[in-house]
């Protein structure tokens, strides 16, 4: 008999799924029906601050699979078309079509939830003001490309013409300075506007330790983005004409012709709380190794609507990322097609850039350490990503913490140039193998002058870590 | 009572060791003494074909510790000496001073045996001419400098003056196209020279699989270095003066201002085998895991002079690495000086570059997998460097092959362009852990979109693995 599969969600972790469902069984068996709410499919979120930015053309660059080609591969792609309720003993969801306003149920076999992320937006006074952005999807991207565009053509805003030198087409602040708010100030700073960061806590990249955030602090100053620390906004004010016109924060005001939130996300799990579904301490769906929301052996949940196991600490995660949704989507997909694949669980790693500084990080921080009980040593050091004597040698600076006793590698923080952030991997692979910082030593990485100092830096922090294990004993 | 340490020779291993030696014990304790008959020490010669291309001004930028350097820190480094003789059983080695002539015995309580590795320089008619080099030592990087500054500036060569068109400053053959080969080809380009390639096997880049050498062989075409395969060399042809006019081979003669020696190199392990050490297959000598010399409690070797153990497939190789040899310094050192470490074996990481390709491997090539009984799966695939809408992202191609049944990685090659060597170090640390590649799949690497695509090229193999295990089973 025929079955069908219902996906919520039309982006990575859903589409993902179906596709793999899909090449694991044809329509005969296995019906797929889609449900995505936005105008896109399958996008890149993570590239919107590039395309914002001008590095990528077009936005249709970013959409890795239109509906129609996921609809030519037999899968029953319905954009513009919410799901309203999921009915988990019914085996059904409740949709609504967005531009009819028409409502139907579709029944279900097996359910993947793919529903994503909301992004964090404090209810501020002006916070809805034309003008204030946020960019979690491709149509979040459109809208503010529509506002730059607008600034930018249009004199009665008093911006001076495009083309004009940095700085020179408007005032930009940025709310936040995580990843998205870093990559955002890359974006509007490449455009041309003069750019402000508003962060709340003491440095930029609060995924960093404050030590290495510091670093990004500096890279940003050099850059000439202005970045303040400490900075909690309090309103939005906007002009007689209702657009934004300021950040206010308890200090001081910001002037601003566009604003944009990089605030943070959280797990769109509207539905899935309505339906009863388990949810963690962050708000996501809790699922088993095999993607499988837990206790319900037919719906399946990825991407950024669930946590995930960090497998350094033990604890569940949330860490809303696109090739972590990919993959979830590939296992979900697999064991939904009748195949068998597990997600074994995250050590955190992530990568972002700020103009040509790069920044990387993987495993815990200090405060993660703490918070699960583990005694680390930590050590951090300078070196280059090739050898000293190489042209376009960058100095790169390597935190690493390590388990006392054990000197188990728990996390590794990088800042550099150019060779930095991918550094990172070769301690996400540690980490995943649980190896001590001793046998790190001993890694035998690629070296050559253009790559490489004779002791890669990541391994001259391995070693600096072994003796700080020892010193500690 | 003062104990002497007696190292002989004062490159990577014999000094690093040295100077991790000196690092736990003062001079009132330990006594060391360091010889080394050529004019340079502690230096990089992985440098020296930069050096010659011109990214590297000056030759001492490439002497990470000079001898006075090391005399500072009590290391009585003597230079211009030779060992002549080792007296295991008198625990003395003789030593000649090359500059006096003068002959002395020296006693020792230790000894490190850091002699490295001589070119393989076959017995052709020529080989000795005037204009023919070897790249080994920074004395030979000199010799070779020192060539072609006198044919740049000689109008007698005929050789038009500096500055002029690409392969006008003459006409280069480089003899062998491994590491040395290919780096040296880039080298004499980047100086103006027209360069040839003459190369023993089908394909250069022997480390590699064949296939994946076709595209270093496409690549170096595209560069307009001209490769020659399955050239054997016959004869180095003179001119009346007695400098090199030609190299010759079976087939051909190819017209050469220079001719530089790319052969490789095998172990310096005369006095070694003089005084009965044990050697292995490679000639090298075998340590144990301390670095110790096999049944010698009071002698460690490292670096280019030793065979090493291959973790994945258990048999000793011959890898002569800067890096390596370091990291063999690093634990003799750590042992003479009283404290413990161990080097554990390699992986057989290798990257290299000619102009912008980017050439890397890591673990065992088919051949190697056949050689000690291993069944194996290869793939290959085909992706970018970055997310493909990302300014510079770039082709790269990436073989693996993992064990059939167990699904065992065994080894990586990479082929591309900027981002696609260091990316070996992935695989090397998942094959020091013994990873699947099904574990792999799950590898949490850094992405964003100035530096992968949102599955990482190594994971976009490991999955193409993955089938290619199960369809073996």
């Amino acid at each position: 008999m025929r079955e069908r599969l219902v996906v919520i969600g039309g982006d990575a972790a859903g589409m993902s799924a179906a596709s793999q469902a899909r090449r694991l069984k044809g329509p005969e068996e296995l019906e797929i029906v889609a449900f995505e709410r936005g105008h896109f499919s399958s996008y890149s979120a993570c590239g919107i601050p590039y395309w914002v930015g001008g590095d990528v053309a077009a936005r249709d660059e970013l959409i890795a699979r239109s509906p129609r080609e996921h609809r030519a591969r037999d899968i029953d792609l319905r954009m513009r078309t919410e799901v309203t309720e999921l009915d988990v003993p019914g085996q059904r969801v409740r949709t609504r079509d967005l531009e009819s306003g028409a409502e139907s149920w579709t029944g279900f076999d097996k359910l993947v939830i793919g529903t994503g992320a909301q992004p964090v937006r404090p209810p501020l006074p002006g916070i809805d003001a034309p003008g204030v952005h946020g960019v979690q999807t491709l149509d979040d991207g459109q809208a503010l490309l529509d506002s730059l565009t607008a600034l930018e053509t249009d004199g009665a805003t008093g911006v001076p013409p495009a083309g004009a030198r940095p700085g020179a087409r408007g005032r930009a602040v940025v709310v936040g300075a995580g990843y998205i708010g870093v990559e955002m100030a890359e974006a509007l700073l490449n455009r041309g506007y003069e750019v402000t960061v508003l962060n709340r806590g003491p440095q930029p990249m609060a995924t960093l330790d404050p030590d290495m955030g510091r670093l990004v602090h500096e890279a940003m100053d050099g850059l000439g983005i202005t970045t303040v620390g400490d900075a909690e906004v309090t309103a939005i004010r906007t002009g007689s004409d209702g657009r934004v016109r300021a950040v206010a924060t308890a200090d001081a005001e910001y002037p601003a012709d566009v604003v944009v939130l990089g605030i943070g996300v959280r797990p769109e799990t509207t539905l899935a709380r309505a339906a009863g579904l388990p949810l963690g301490g962050h708000g996501g769906l809790l699922t088993d190794l095999a993607m499988r929301v837990r206790g319900h052996g037919n719906i399946w949940a990825g991407g950024d609507c669930v946590e995930v196991l960090d497998l350094v600490s033990g604890r569940e995660r949330y860490i809303p990322l696109g090739t972590h949704a990919n993959k979830h989507g590939q296992v979900i997909g697999s064991n939904v097609g009748g195949g068998y694949a597990t997600f074994p669980g995250v050590v955190g790693t992530a990568v972002s850039k700020v103009c040509a500084l790069e920044i990387a990080r993987t495993g815990l921080r200090e405060k993660d350490a703490r918070e699960v009980g583990l005694r680390y040593v930590s050590v951090t050091i300078e070196s280059t990503s090739r050898a000293g004597y190489y042209p376009g040698a960058a100095p790169m600076t390597v935190k690493m913490l390590a388990e006392r006793r054990t000197g188990r590698l728990l996390g590794v923080q990088i800042v550099g140039r150019e060779g930095a952030a991918k550094r990172v991997d070769i301690a996400a692979v540690a980490l995943t193998a649980g190896m001590t910082v001793e046998a790190m030593t001993a890694l035998d990485l690629g070296y050559a002058p253009p790559f490489s100092p004779v002791w890669d830096p990541v391994l001259i922090a391995a070693r600096k870590a072994v003796a700080a294990v020892r010193a500690a004993e």
